[in-house]
């Protein structure tokens, strides 16, 4: 499993504040407990203002990659903020994202394959997400059709079969799995995440969706996600669906991690 | 999801002391928490001692039907057992168990078809319990076809893939994943149960391992389980993936289980 932090993330009012501030030691903190955690990629999202995201994004990628090693996941639609990151960067980060839209694929797609970057794909485009299994799947490969075009390797493409809260469906965790299943099957290079709390948004005991959902989604094929790192429970709920799924040979990592106090059960 | 409470078993030393000295309220505690966490069949078994089996059992059901309402589901693999219990039910109770083996197919499945109940079929035969999916399922087509030749319909019939402990075999929770889809698809009137607990036995944290294998097995098309019933966070597993997995309407068991209280987290 390939884990995304997803703590640093304009969009959220804590984090807004500390970016407008430019409040570093708020930042690094946020970096730092979540490489404690476990991390692949660090997300930095600098919000949605277009007169500043640019700047904002750039101090973002400037002070984590000062506090901590690992690579940055750029979330961003937009192709300039993208760009002057990509300058600014000192490993291969991820891109995310692109979609089926045809401003992202017109202008984001290109800095992908310039950079060589791993990359999200939504399964959206310019009429919004599809409801459907089967339209989303048509979405999807539209995109994998133009990644494909510009030289990008499947198994550089993370597909994001994009999670609506059950709040609103109660058939769309079902929707995202049955769709995992079918791009798995399809696109059995491309790897399949997912932004997992949005499963449970607007519902009550959310980490306990948040789990359950994981657990599902990786019998569906999910091999990463965009999560909280530092969220032990959920930590341990990969853990034991690896174990479980018959991905842990001889239950090792599983019990050194039992050892190691990593497994909470709460 | 259907739930027969597993704690009436005189495998359990406890239970069988209780059951030696006739101890009534131990065994009568033991039925009520169960049915308070809430159960569709309550299991008794009492043990495997062969001179005293048949008049344990017929005590066991005595005491517990006196106590509570609900259906016995009668644990032992012999007919004479079963025979004198069945005169002494109230409920049609469930029947645990038939398999391959040519003894029970002789003497415990006519009783089956006599009393018109619905019945557990263990995945394993005169030669033991199969490794593989493709022989497990062989089993049980050779299982069905005894059922169904006896008038049993396959809609009263319970399969148990039979599920061994990850702690010897890593690929035991696949391989039991991949015969319950094989046997939903191949018998989608039968049901699918397990005996929850033994994927763990003799590894740490049981508890979470119990139930995200239970998470997976009801993706799988597990509709039965015999379990601890009194365990709450396991209950708030099974609500929560039934939400998950779209079988919960507008989430209103979910959301009105939440404002009860039933659903812990930890």
């Amino acid at each position: 499993m390939m884990i995304i932090g997803e703590k640093i993330n304009g969009t959220r009012s804590q984090v807004a504040r500390a970016i407008s501030q430019r409040d570093r030691n708020f930042i690094v903190d946020l970096a730092e407990s979540q490489v404690a955690g476990g991390v692949d990629f660090l997300d930095v999202n600098a919000g949605t203002s277009p007169d500043r995201e640019a700047e904002d994004l750039l101090w973002l990628v400037r002070i984590v990659q000062e506090a901590v090693d690992v690579p940055l996941c750029l979330d961003s639609p937009n192709p300039q903020p993208l760009s002057s990151a990509l300058k600014e960067v000192k490993k291969t980060p991820m891109i995310n994202s692109i979609s089926g839209e045809s401003a992202r694929l017109k202008y984001v797609l290109p800095l992908v394959a310039e950079y060589g970057c791993p990359v999200i794909a939504l399964a959206l485009d310019d009429s919004g997400i599809p409801k459907g299994t089967e339209d989303r799947l048509e979405v999807v490969r539209r995109v994998l059709h133009q990644t494909r075009a510009k030289g990008v390797l499947d198994e550089k493409v993370y597909i994001d079969p994009l999670v609506l809260t059950l709040g609103t469906d109660s058939k769309s965790g079902k929707t995202a799995m049955e769709t995992m299943q079918r791009i798995r099957s399809e696109f059995p290079e491309a790897h399949l995440i997912v932004g997992l709390s949005n499963i449970s948004f607007g519902l009550p005991a959310r980490h306990l969706i948040n789990r359950i959902f994981l657990t599902l989604a990786m019998m569906a094929g999910l091999d990463s996600a965009i999560l909280d790192p530092t969220d032990q429970a959920l930590r341990a709920t990969i853990l034991t669906t690896e174990l479980v799924l018959g991905q842990d040979r001889f239950c090792r990592n599983f019990t050194q991690s039992y050892r190691s106090g990593l497994i909470v059960t709460k």
